[in-house]
């Protein structure tokens, strides 16, 4: 178990992160993501699962199937070891979603310290679109360019209007309220930006970007999600692909789903499909049965 | 180690906290902390340590000084053995700094799924002041009333104007333009109220109530940690009077502080006082020299 | 959003749950597992979930219903607001697998503060068994009684020799060396039994049941396990359900496994099944090819 | 808050710390300590520092100085953005101890998958001693030659004893009995040695510094503890100072020692200083007395 022949290490990295180290990618309209530094990549991911399977390891030829088949079983501790630090600049309710993920390291600009810029979240109108009928916390459809104009100036408008109050309640000089920032600021808008550190390892992150990369999660934190994302296929391409066969791209059956594939695979020639189905099906939801057909029709 | 004439158990409760089960204690203009549950008392500290401790804890008689005892020592573990959990609706930008206490369970309402009520928060005139000039995240001194109605006026203001944005805006009666609630809600101000579930346990409950009601932190999140902290001190009075020695009124003392302390105490007859404190702080910033005299002055 | 008529809540309880609390199921050779104390149930889960959805949550019927909608959907943080405490007694190897999972509260008995009775695991016949030859870490087979016996008293003698060892170097009677406890303690067997609290919210106990009642799991803590999950089962028969069906056994699908489905699936007429699988299956390895053939065919 | 000029980054380094990446530093009798990876430094918590404090923080002239403040008002959440790496080897109920810090990953060499090696600890003549009177979880005193040969004869007796019979069981040579790993191992000594990669963040490793450096902490964690404290000294020496000052060297002084505190300085001349402590004390227990009076004469 000795390290035979311990020899000087140096730290890993990636030429292709590295290019990219500090250069803010702009997000939305006044946002951005940048890496600011990071720890390992796919191969301290290996190096700390043949930590765990000692000398017995040997079986597993090459890194590329060793980490698919960590992910494939979800063996995900060897993913903690690899860390990422990003500079994060986001309105305050894409914020307030992203925090919710707990196991990370976080330092947010002060507003009780520092006064807040006049910089708000304005959508583009192709952005802008009605409550959905079908899906209760989601958008769908679009406006008319006039109608998106009129909403685009309402935002605008009375977001203008807070910061201008803000302005003048915390405004120190002779004269002015000299309000305290910590009071003043509960007038700005929920689209206000803020920004923040945030370090994460990678097993964390790419839970984060499964759940918000995700054509569920809200449009405005997804496109913070997308060049995340892209930032890790550079950094560590292999536990990438896996990513993406074994999380992203997978699909889970339930017990029941499972029960009318298998019947669907092994019907015996002769049988009636509608039939089999229907008995298979018979022990799920209206909403699951359309859940199965969109999985097995595929997008 | 076998539980001897293992019986069946109780679940330990608190008449005193059953008492006030579900009864919100008013907070701020709006705001609320409701007890919703909670799991063992003082006795599951107790119950728990003695596990650790096994045969050997005889030698500490009784609850109350075993309780002092862990708290004194840092043996934290035990205080993680009760669990509270409370509803609470507060402004949202006391949420955010209650989030960043990342140890506990989480459930808020959605804006993206429901409706945001036409509830924001605006101070009462004694709570308005000016920025602190000594501290950079905080308040000092107050308004004249005629300042204090005019700031009032203000946030009511904008804060009705972004209200009635939002409504306009999301308005999903015939000719409304019915914009999905997660875009609308972004034009909302910081002190709109919003709601959530909060679930933790002892310990991490007790370092968020010494950290939330410290003087420095700001005025919105002390009210309701100190309305949380009278509950904590009905629901576990051993455990709350502990928490009072050892933490909230405890001081500590840098390595140098303690030295001067050291001399003070010490000194022998016929020293001369100041030039033997004036060696002592010579390896403090002016600031720490400051702190040190409020420590040994108290308020 | 105010609670309308708040009234006197009383703490849910489960009276199947309560009715074993305190008595000890009983685990392998000297084992158990009891229920201390637990907070909430199938209804805390609900009414947590109610607080996010708000006003928009009457769509949904009935709590079956919406705990089922939660789990498939992984909406886990209600399923966090439910909470359950266990005494533990199992060998320390097994205890060493347990702790891995962090997310959880625990109190130990200390070895340093008190002695160790001599009680340590000695397999049955039926549970020794040979190194597996396809799984690495997994045993297969069986031994001959005889084989099995010579096995148990290779066990028992070692074991007990270590405690002989362990009481002589720390008989503090007259003439005994006292050697301290904790010095001591390193001559124990893995095999012998400690004893904890452990208390964990429902989400992450779902978690832990589903890795630790796999088959993969090594038998001595599967068998843990599998009594937890009867708890649960009394305890949150919804969630419960939900679980069997969305997460112990729903299975996942690869990206590249869900191809090769819909190509099984969608087979037009006349196409020869096995060269349209053979294409799909081209992007799987041999390893994830068996996989897929079993979770068609069924156990 | 847009970053003004954002220029390339190069990651942090620390030429120290990277002259001893990968060097084994030996402890107790077969472990070791390796730094494998780490990122940022002092820089790091600085930066992150400065970004909650935005334009507000130029106030703080110097990294040093900067530190020291945060350090001293527990604004704990900077020194989380550095992080490190290291490669461990530890007898088991070492780790036991070790991993009971459950904010850090962890992957460990499994006995289930790999053979363990033939090492365990015995631990070196000077470090047996009896069992302590005073503190039930210590060692106290020293022994004779002699007897400190016979017990360190025992331990590699029985050890070795129990390698045999591990070795004897899962030989899996022609004829051998070939018990699987995972069953074999449970006949092992808790001082066998284990190894694991070690990922912490700066934060709670200063946390586990300043609980395994203590003097109450078992000698043979302490021994880990204090090589890793020379490491953080390397790394982040303005952290280490910073924290020796707040921390480790720090005192807290409970509301009732501070009250004795107070009157000891704050006493009047004239007044008898034996009654004026008599009075201030009586609130104290007769160990807490014992500690103050510690705390007041120094080692």
């Amino acid at each position: 178990m000795t390290p035979e022949a311990p020899q000087k290490l140096h730290r890993p990295f990636s030429p292709d992160l590295d290019a990219i180290l500090g250069v803010p990618a702009h997000v939305l309209d006044h946002g951005f993501v940048r890496v600011i530094d990071y720890m390992g990549d796919d191969a301290a991911v290996v190096q700390a699962a043949r930590v765990s399977y000692g000398k017995g390891t040997k079986a597993v030829s090459d890194d590329r199937g060793l980490i698919r088949y960590l992910m494939r079983h979800e063996h995900t501790t060897p993913f903690e070891m690899a860390e990422i630090k990003l500079h994060l600049k986001m309105p305050i309710f894409v914020a307030r979603q992203w925090i919710r993920h707990r196991t990370a390291s976080i330092n947010e600009y002060s507003a009780r310290y520092s006064v807040l810029g006049r910089e708000f979240y304005v959508p583009e109108g192709h952005d802008l679109a009605p409550q959905s009928g079908t899906n209760r916390q989601g958008r769908e459809g679009s406006y008319e360019p006039h109608d998106a104009l009129v909403l685009r100036q309402l935002i605008e408008f009375v977001s203008d209007a807070s910061f201008d109050t803000y302005e003048r309640m915390i405004d120190d000089k002779e004269g002015g309220m000299a309000l305290s920032r910590e009071l003043g600021r509960i007038v700005l808008p929920l689209g206000t930006y803020t920004e923040f550190y945030w370090k994460v390892d990678l097993h964390n992150l790419l839970r984060f970007l499964r759940l918000r990369t995700d054509p569920h999660a809200q449009k405005e934190i997804r496109v913070y999600a997308q060049i995340i994302e892209q930032a890790v296929k550079v950094w560590c391409p292999y536990t990438y692909d896996a990513w993406l066969s074994y999380q992203k791209n997978a699909v889970t059956l339930s017990a029941e789903m499972l029960k009318v594939v298998r019947a669907l695979v092994n019907m015996p020639a002769g049988l009636d499909r509608q039939s089999v189905v229907a008995a298979a099906e018979s022990a799920m939801s209206q909403r699951e049965r359309l859940e199965l057909a969109e999985i097995l029709m595929g997008e």
